[in-house]
């Protein structure tokens, strides 16, 4: 048996999500279907991490082990073939089969994109929200910055999750505003059930005055979910890059 | 009567193109009807150039004639909320009735997007023509610098073209590689029936090797459509902006 590690990119507008679920279609059982049609045989895959419906990824990896005597530099080709034009592999290689996409994972890095204008971009709609209220990205940094280090995250992580140690390391929040466009780009060891989506609605609140750079410290230390801002909506996420040992 | 001047954004994916016509939905016929449910009476629109089917724009200038008392500042928005997501209005001013924004235009720039790698982009698909074989972007460069100027076009002109005068300017074309993603921006003072495409189509043929920097004197002057590279995909191509005096 050998372990397959891809590096998948997909548009996840129209899917609901990455894990594969009894109700609509997944990133994963996509994935699995394509696989199956060029290694002919079932296939599981696991991700580095679930995306939610409506977040995209341009660095999402995924492993699957299989049998199959067609060699890594030929898969890439052969799978994407098979897959719809809004999910696409970007490299297939042989990995050792202790190979682990998720627990292996020592670095991911999401981006939130934001339009900050009063009007639409046909262009960006599903790709980032539109925030008409002129941001303070100095604000904004100063406020990340206290974010960045090891601390107990439990402030930014949504009720329902099952994760028990909520204690996580951010390496850096990097925020680049380009003609209006914003990205916030989040590195760390790992992230909690929409942290990054919460930490955005949180840098939100701090732009408008409604939470100032000093109250951050003293959200993180309450561990209390109420205490930051919203979760803002999905469609603006970006998985862009894993980093393994 | 008053005269409004939009500055007008979409993507083309899903339209028949923009000029009205019997058959599909065209971006026209969607901002008229828009429009029409704002200023509540029938519009005409007139615009600066006809895309085609797949084609996008982010400068589009559009005019409309209207009795309307509501001012320009609030027409963008409240024809916005008509408007589905994939078009934009991002612009609204009165002008003077002589404003004509077709025959007006003094610099029209285009760009056509060329994804250069192997890989699909889930992203970039509607957006670019994906092109797997590595492009001589300096050779391309150079041959486009034998278009720059006043030419007849004929060569770059497809069939079935009205066009009676095929002389034009080009005022300089772009080549700009960021990271695999090549654009090619082209201003010129007007543009004959798919000359932009066929003008990138030969690009393409130059950095292949199968034609010459030094053959595109010689194809302008045979006047001769057969003599260029093909019309490439619509979807590449976006209306950038469109300079009036």
């Amino acid at each position: 048996m050998k372990r397959f590690k891809m590096i998948v990119a997909y548009d996840g507008t129209n899917y609901n999500g990455f894990a594969r679920q009894p109700n609509g279609t997944t990133i994963q059982e996509t994935l699995e279907k394509a696989i199956k049609e060029i290694v002919q045989e079932d296939v599981r895959t696991l991700g580095a991490g679930r995306t939610d419906q409506g977040v995209h990824a341009k660095g999402q990896c995924v492993t699957f082990d299989s049998e199959t005597q067609i060699p890594a530099f030929k898969l890439k080709k052969a799978i994407n073939s098979k897959l719809p034009l809004d999910i696409s592999v970007q490299s297939v290689e042989e990995v050792d089969e202790t190979f682990q996409p998720r627990f292996g994972a020592k670095r991911k890095t999401y981006r939130y994109q934001i339009l900050n204008s009063d009007v639409r971009d046909p262009f960006l709609y599903k790709y980032s929200l539109q925030y008409p209220y002129k941001l303070d990205i100095s604000k904004m940094q100063e406020a990340a910055h206290h974010m960045v280090g090891e601390h107990d995250f439990a402030c930014f992580c949504s009720a329902g999750s099952s994760v028990k140690d909520t204690v996580r390391t951010i390496y850096f929040i990097h925020i680049v505003d380009k003609e209006g466009v914003i990205t916030v780009d989040i590195c760390g060891n790992g992230f909690l059930y929409n942290m990054v989506r919460i930490i955005i609605g949180t840098l939100l609140k701090v732009s408008e005055g409604k939470l100032s750079t000093e109250d951050i410290p003293e959200i993180i230390a309450s561990k209390n979910r109420k205490k930051a801002g919203p979760t803002v909506p999905p469609q603006g996420l970006t998985m862009l890059d894993i980093i393994y040992e």
